[in-house]
């Protein structure tokens, strides 16, 4: 294993890295029949394991999904809460074009991976937890978007489902109390991966701008003397 | 711009993706005297604006601080909360190790950022989040995730400082009553990359082993037929 401590990356494999950010996607179609090996599982979750946790925490679990009676229960869960949700859209086009959008892959994905969030593990006593008390929750999220572009780079998709009734991930999986769901994920092998996100294609809505999303020293502040050249960078 | 929906990544690049994972540290010291350019930081930014996000909402801002004054507020915050933690642990060997720890580089960082959630971008309706309501966090702390793993590319360490009053956050960066602060970083350029996490060098915690946080089909369950290459390679 390599020093990590002076690692330092090349403009080369600096363009590698940006390349697995801006080429993840969230897959919900074009999955393929084609097997995760274990090995290559192995190293996707292990860099998930090794996400940031607030006090050391390590506060999430892995349940790897391959059973398809658990994986139909799932699906029903989804296919309720999506009428639901649909009723929760007044206008009539946006309705149609909520029922054109495939959101899910469950059945047709390779494994589905359910990522929980544990607030009993090395507590009560978390450093960082007692103050921000959802920082937990936080790593468990870091956790998942270190299994997402692992993935990626091993050429596999993932999907997070979140049109999902938690109680019923809960009673499927037999969580315990103390235990929340955070996410459900759909793995598996794609024909391709799409050049941008689906609801950007599908005209749902639009990628912001980045300057849309920056302010500088206080919420709301655009034009600060400390940040001159990069306004102008951005503008 | 490269064609992301077609690229593969060869064993080597691979490689390279698992070092940035591997030896991503929280970094609370040995920031050094060196200015994040422009250029560096905007490419971090815009690695984490390409998180995912539920229903495509992109519910994260970054505010940008290099301001002295607001930075000694949110120091000060950090002090009161670090004695009131102190306080919570009753056993006195803990206290002492806990003093003993470093676990803010606010004022000697170059740049703090202060992550925040929107939960009103694009609302009320955001796929995915009417049936899991805290979805859009889970987005924000993906950004987060992005951020701090093109900081390690880019040489230059992050430490989220989560003892904090966010009360003190809201207050002193002009937060609007809508908007949640998620995150507190410190970002700067260090001496070097510790090989392991700090609160496992100094033995507060241990890092758990893979094979803890993995279950098969359901919560508890380690041993089941559908899995069994990858429980033996586990063990």
């Amino acid at each position: 294993m390599s020093n990590y401590s002076n690692r330092e990356f090349s403009e080369f494999e600096k363009d590698v890295f940006y390349d697995v950010i801006f080429s993840r996607r969230d897959v919900r179609q074009n999955f393929i029949v084609k097997k995760i090996e274990d090995n290559t599982l192995l190293r996707i979750l292990k860099a998930a394991h090794h996400a940031p946790s607030v006090g050391f925490s390590q506060p999430w679990n892995f349940i790897l999904i391959k059973n398809r009676t658990i994986r139909e229960r799932i699906k029903e869960s989804f296919l309720k809460e999506r009428i639901r949700s649909i009723d929760l859209l007044n206008d009539e086009e946006r309705q149609k074009k909520y029922l054109d959008l495939k959101l899910e892959g469950i059945l047709e994905s390779d494994i589905n991976i359910c990522v929980t969030y544990d607030h009993k593990r090395f507590g009560p006593f978390v450093i960082g937890r007692m103050t921000i008390k959802d920082a937990g929750i936080y790593s468990v999220c870091c956790a998942i978007q270190n299994l997402w572009l692992a993935s990626r780079v091993e050429g596999i998709g993932v999907g997070w489902v979140s049109i999902l009734n938690n109680e019923e991930i809960v009673k499927t999986l037999n969580l315990p109390d103390d235990v929340k769901p955070i996410a459900y994920l759909c793995l598996g092998y794609v024909e391709q991966f799409n050049d941008s996100p689906d609801l950007e294609k599908k005209n749902w809505l639009n990628r912001l701008s980045l300057k849309d999303v920056i302010f500088f020293e206080r919420w709301d502040d655009k034009i600060n003397d400390n940040w001159k050249n990069l306004q102008y960078l951005l503008s």
